[in-house]
């Protein structure tokens, strides 16, 4: 690449020291790590352009990234070249409060667009675990979903408009400010989920909701996260579709209750913690419905109701906090986001428990019960060669596992590169061909974050 | 084209005999109308399959359609060729309670599968006002919204998989049973709304969602449909996203009444009906809310409840009934479909009405007022040159005043070919251009509904 043309195009924006390439080699997934030959600091939609129409004419790979909070190892440049960094588009550009929706710039982190929205009485729904640092632009890209998706949805049903760059450098608007928006192809959400390989995102308008003023949670200690499961399953049954529905085995509580010491049973196998949202009393009976119906499964042990806010926040940060905690358990932790039907989730952690045992290996399981995803963190020590081979099995079992459940690789992390030799088995090789054709469309000469999402 | 070869490789499935083929020349659209060549009923996957392998080979067109209630021509054959129909693959395969979800073949109507579910305590939300004939196939294809979008959302919002078979007659199958499923482009969603230029449809799991169990509803009169546009505004702005909230312009009302009878205030110059449903008092609850915000903006006439379900059932049937009852009033009735956004209902429905007077033609304006969505329906003597002349120019003006008001020219009954003029100042030509790359990843030689949607 020719380092000095792309920095007369864009000056004090590009970096190529030996700190910044180190600090962009890497995102938040462990063992992958690859060096980029430059980064740029975008700060306008015309700095991108000039960018893409550079690397286009160049055939330099792209690889756009907000945080950096990625679990796939989509912004990794395993194929050496460009970092584009959003981070200085981080503007909230509007929030209409009677159109309920907002207009970003991609790196306004989720959080600073739900406080935004929220003094205009308004939520963004979407919740991924990383809220507080990862962007709507990476949201977007993965179409991240969160603690809320099984009432709420997930990223792609807030998407309304996008402004785009292709791989030629061309600027498209797609989509508008309305909910019901049919004219042509839905660009919008095609490219949400698609991991920054079919364009890049400098403006987005996203739906906002009004926000509930009224929350209760509650939680419920299981002796197996199976009989959790069956509890979660008769609350979906009995047409309940609560704002948070969320689990963690024993090993997570542990590892939850030694980082952050909030009194959590320890003794128990697995905690269930259930909560609604709304405006009216319909909050309250719907929290003490799923109370009643945890308590009656074989293997409850407790039901409690959270007294307060404090309690409840707590709850819910013991379950927040279940990611950052397990990864101190291990030198290396490798979080994964299958996703199964959810009547078969008290089966399908029945078995990642029997791999755990037969690759004599510590799984710590949480996630979102009621959309039947699962985050199992695989742990083993990294200087242990025979463990990190036993640790690729189970990740290897636990993938296979899904798939034979009729479930998916990915429910919200996307696929980037850690999860790439899944793929075409999840959508048969035609579709996988299918991805590559529509990938041209977008990107002739593939540029964008190539090699990622089966691109 | 080869009728023979057609006939030796699906026999009695096809037809040419010149009733059948008249029968299949046109849809619910006015003024379009082309003869296929043939007519193809399929009676299953493998049909569909060697007819699109047949004419992939032969490059004839293939035009997909199920109960033909098309209304922007989607389904007229302009370039010639074979109509498939798909009304014999009519089965429910499967309604998943625990799950909240079905797996129909295309033809299914959507009544049919809303009923299916309700034995189970679901309900299927989108429930565009052709219900009764239109199919979950058609509505995959038009991204069919409905009048309780406001609410649940539009197709695209509970279509979890499909089964689809591409231009070349590969069988793709995309999505899964699960809301959270990442794994590759978003195919699923790209086929809603492509109104059958990217694949044939043959299968589709679909979200249901818990049937509520009380609605309510109520009616309020206004002097003008822009005063009700202000009460909407007022509505939403409260925070309230209610099940119903659609209005009818006096042209409406009077159809309406003149066809059914029901005891409309037809001295008003607008109804609003708004309701809301759920399992709780907040039902009940919203709906005050929202009759004591109608009774206050300035032009307000008189607001109602409906004191049982006989009465709500007569207030939604007066709004289903907006579309047939304009069509009796003249012999060309040419219903649209724009959006705008909300805050601008208003003056959009101020500005239709100038468009009436200036192009001296009966409009009648109904829709969901939620979404900002409006169907004026322009009314001419079929038999008065000068007067369609003008309904083309009044459509002109439509389309025109939707999109400086940022809005869109077709919300929910797609783009066919009767807003094919109009699409390119919506979404720009790049877009036309990167919509026609797409078109060949999915169909190289062009065979599926060409001309359609900008493909």
């Amino acid at each position: 690449m020719d380092l000095k043309a792309l920095t007369q195009l864009l000056g004090e924006k590009v970096k190529t020291d030996p700190v910044t390439l180190t600090a962009f080699s890497t995102d938040a997934t462990p063992e992958f790590k690859a060096t980029p030959e430059a980064v740029v600091f975008a700060e306008s939609r015309d700095d991108v352009v000039k960018l893409i129409q550079f690397a286009n004419e160049n055939k330099v790979p792209v690889i756009t990234r907000g945080a950096g909070s990625n679990l796939a190892a989509a912004t990794v440049p395993i194929t050496g070249g460009i970092i584009l960094v959003m981070t200085k588009l981080n503007r909230i550009l509007e929030i209409s409060k009677s159109e309920m929706l907002a207009v970003v710039e991609p790196a306004v982190t989720n959080v600073n667009l739900d406080n935004a929205a929220a003094e205009y009485g308004l939520m963004y729904p979407p919740d991924p675990g990383s809220k507080t640092v990862s962007t709507i632009g990476g949201n977007i890209a993965t179409c991240a979903g969160g603690l809320r998706g099984l009432k709420y949805g997930v990223t792609r049903n807030y998407v309304l408009g996008l402004e785009v760059v292709l791989g030629t450098g061309e600027v498209i608007n797609t989509g508008s400010r309305m909910v019901k928006d049919v004219a042509g192809y839905d660009i919008t959400r095609l490219l949400v989920g698609s991991e920054g390989t079919l364009g890049v995102i400098t403006k987005a308008t996203v739906a906002l909701r009004p926000r509930p003023t009224i929350s209760k949670y509650g939680v419920a200690y299981f002796k197996t996260l199976a009989d959790a499961s069956v509890a979660v399953d008769a609350i979906v049954g009995a047409g309940i579709l609560p704002a948070t529905l969320e689990f963690l085995d024993q090993v997570c509580i542990n590892a939850v209750e030694k980082f952050a010491a909030i009194g959590l049973d320890t003794s128990a196998g697995a905690l269930l913690l259930f909560g609604e949202d709304g405006d009216s009393d319909d909050v309250e009976i719907k929290t003490q419905q799923m109370a009643d119906i945890c308590a009656n499964p074989a293997g409850v042990i407790s039901v409690t109701r959270a007294k307060n806010v404090v309690e409840a926040d707590q709850l819910l940060f013991a379950r927040r906090c279940a990611l950052p905690a397990l990864a101190r358990e291990a030198s290396l932790a490798v979080s994964e986001d299958i996703c199964v039907p959810r009547p078969l989730l008290a089966e399908t952690v029945a078995k990642i428990a029997e791999i755990s045992k037969a690759r004599q290996l510590k799984i710590g399981v949480f996630g979102h019960a009621g959309d039947g995803n699962l985050h199992p963190k695989v742990l083993a020590d990294i200087n242990d060669p025979a463990e990190v081979a036993r640790l690729h099995a189970a990740l290897d079992d636990i993938f296979n596992l899904a798939l034979d459940m009729g479930g998916t690789i990915t429910g919200e992390h996307g696929v980037g590169i850690a999860k790439l030799p899944y793929l075409e088995r999840k959508v048969g090789k035609e579709q996988m061909y299918l991805f590559r054709r529509i990938k041209s469309a977008f990107d002739p000469n593939g540029i964008l974050n190539p090699g990622k999402t089966g691109s």
